[in-house]
């Protein structure tokens, strides 16, 4: 099959299309649809991700995204939900929280369309527009070209809607406060909590992941781009290494604490537990956040130098799980039950455990950080923590609280960034964009 | 060949020896060797990798390090250089610069042979010392343990030493002052310098080089761990894409700016090259520095927002070279033989050629880094500059006064770090270490 016979007609109005286009206005030589080639070392399934690229152009209406066929390939971007929540976590992430510096709320609504648009063709292993390289030579290009010649590399890219969006100050922004889910609650105190509100909050939030951060990064920096005058990035989180894995069969990865600490999550692939702790399902709240998802993102400074002075047996009494193999205690294997009794009482790993709160579960996606080092020379270091939920009053919210009034691990743990948002369903197809339901 | 019959006996000393040991004091499980995990999609090449920890344990006086043979492989640590300079360029960087804390010479040359063991047994793939999970349960363990299953994904740690080592205001603190370098000099100021002092200079320098951030941060955070009391990390820098390559038939990476323009760099296996441009020879300084180079760091800000909304004609002006293909103007591939003179007069590929620069050349290394937004949402990325030399009095000076006085790019860069070091030759067996030829 030919890429090009996958696209679509030019639209009429001036916009970049979803689809790459062979033809340009300028002078400069075409450059449409980027060309896919191994990044050294990456052992980039070429063929996948190119035949990737077209399955995502041309799929509507499916349901969850198919398993990734390799570090490079595509992830689609249209489906009943948004990817990067029940995708399969990839190894690298750049989140962004906005602000909307505008009152203007047709240009926030012409700035979602657009953001949808560059979304789906980033994703998709293509460049913003008419790229980099093409275009009118007087004017900037359309995509700022870091990522030419890089694979779609699993990028994913999910939008959500923070309380402020609806309401700030008691102002009624943009006429959606009476569409705001209760569910989205503006989120408590907790226990030891040292919020930084530069790094809180935010009205927009783009979660983008991939196994390139060049990929990542340059898909937000292109959203900020396009948002320029619209909205300004509030604050935004590099994450290196993934602590959570929504693949069982995988290996957990360690957290900057040296242990596994994500074994017991949601698989991406069980629809029940999915339906059951994750989606936003009918009559859960408004109709726009049906098939949406909560998230939940705190950023958790670790005290390392402290942590890397306490003894052994400390620190797997603090997790409950012994740290080579990271098996609960009492048990030979990672993933073996544990038993909870076998652990300290306020271990971890059993206050955090699905059996200690009634079945609660939460989907978690959080990435290790690492930002240089303070003013101190101490590692500025530890969990960007994600978690995507049902309903967080059900979810975060109790688990948090009992985590932050009991857990050992909160002398070496600091709270010192929050935010919450409404993420809603997926774009379903080209033409829809993200938070029409909500705008709608 | 079993992996442990390359174990040398334990030292007397109790120092943590480069091997590991089957054997520990406590009544944990050994966990002597690191198990060699594939990490998911990294396409680790298993065999390679726990071949090239027996070949790094064993191999003693050879020269350059072999090619790496797979994303997970070990790159040897012993041999006439040190690794990281000339060894094809990894994808991420952790650099850290370190300021002595203490006046006992003693208490740094014990450190610095932990430093070399530590080293030896993470770029082989081992934990340090006895482990993440061995030793006494009372005690904190040797190794933090958050690389602990992850291959060595081709580590290198390269040491350097700063100015402010031989004599810092006026002192001649270790003794050293008479073996400082000639051209170890402190950098002149360059034209539009805005040096951060708190990202500048440092004592020594670790660069740790690796295809996976979790062993490259690792590996930094435990040298700093073993070097508590005697050096803190004064600044420390993370790098997530590389900017140069110095294998020629790689693809040249893209900078932020969507560029590619380390095309014509020293190629790692051109020995007459390396020779001529970056390895110290008998006669070009002191006798400790033969067969060493020397580092300049320079953290390069970009003003990436006002470059995003710069006409495409000015991007490629600017360079030199169209951003496409990354051609030099007036030719067609990347590699093409650049004509100069087809350039503007203040283009940057233009005024750093070596045929504008009496044939010098410098060996880079250098990677993009993005470390969230400032004040007003505006990314903070760039470029960390790495070039390796034989003498930046001949090499980086004349070239960035060059650059600094006429390069059309300063417009949109700006230099806020700033750093020299002095690194040595290579360690050639077990038992030597860094700085041996320094202080010994």
């Amino acid at each position: 099959m030919d890429a090009d016979s996958a696209q679509p007609t030019q639209q009429p109005t001036g916009q970049p299309t979803d689809q790459p286009s062979a033809q340009d206005g300028g002078g400069k030589a075409p450059l449409s649809r980027r060309a896919v080639i191994g990044w050294a070392g990456a052992g980039v399934a070429i063929g996948a991700a190119a035949m990737g690229s077209v399955a995502a152009a041309t799929m509507e209406e499916k349901g969850d995204p198919a398993p990734a066929a390799g570090a490079g390939a595509d992830i689609p971007f249209y489906g009943d939900h948004q990817s990067g929540i029940a995708t399969p976590v990839q190894d690298r992430l750049h989140f962004a929280a906005f602000d909307v510096s505008t009152t203007d709320r047709d240009a926030l609504v012409k700035m979602l369309k657009e953001w949808t648009k560059a979304a789906a063709a980033m994703t998709g292993g293509r460049e913003v527009g008419t790229g980099a390289a093409s275009g009118l030579p007087e004017a900037p290009p359309d995509d700022t070209g870091e990522a030419l010649g890089l694979p779609a590399s699993r990028l994913t890219l999910t939008v959500g809607f923070g309380p402020t969006l609806f309401e700030k100050d008691g102002v009624d922004r943009f006429g959606l406060k009476a569409k705001r889910p209760e569910g989205l609650i503006d989120l408590p105190k907790f226990p030891h909590d040292n919020l930084d509100p530069a790094r809180s909050g935010g009205d927009i939030c783009v979660q983008a992941c991939a196994d390139d951060p060049q990929v990542a990064v340059h898909a937000i920096r292109n959203l900020a781009r396009i948002g320029m005058g619209v909205v300004s990035v509030r604050w935004s989180q590099l994450g290196f290494g993934k602590t959570s894995s929504t693949t069982p069969d995988a290996q957990t990865p360690r957290n900057l604490m040296g242990f596994k600490d994500g074994t017991h999550n949601i698989a991406g692939t069980d629809a029940a537990a999915l339906a059951d702790h994750v989606w936003a399902a009918p009559g859960d709240g408004p109709e726009w956040m049906t098939g949406g998802s909560y998230l939940v993102a705190r950023r958790i400074r670790m005290h390392i130098e402290t942590w890397d002075r306490t003894p052994l047996k400390e620190q797997e009494d603090i997790f409950g799980r012994n740290k080579g193999e990271g098996a609960p205690y009492g048990k030979q294997k990672e993933r073996d039950t544990p038993d909870l009794k076998a652990m300290p009482a306020d271990s971890h790993v059993r206050l955090a455990h699905p059996d200690s709160n009634n079945g609660l579960m939460i989907l978690r996606r959080g990435f290790s950080f690492t930002d240089g080092t303070d003013g101190l020379g101490r590692l500025d270091a530890g969990l960007f923590f994600l978690a995507y939920q049902r309903d967080t009053r059900k979810a975060f919210v109790p688990l948090q609280q009992r985590l932050a009034g009991s857990d050992a691990l909160n002398e070496y743990i600091q709270h010192v960034g929050s935010a919450h948002f409404a993420c809603p369903a997926g774009v379903r197809k080209p033409g829809e964009w993200w938070g029409q339901a909500l705008f709608g």
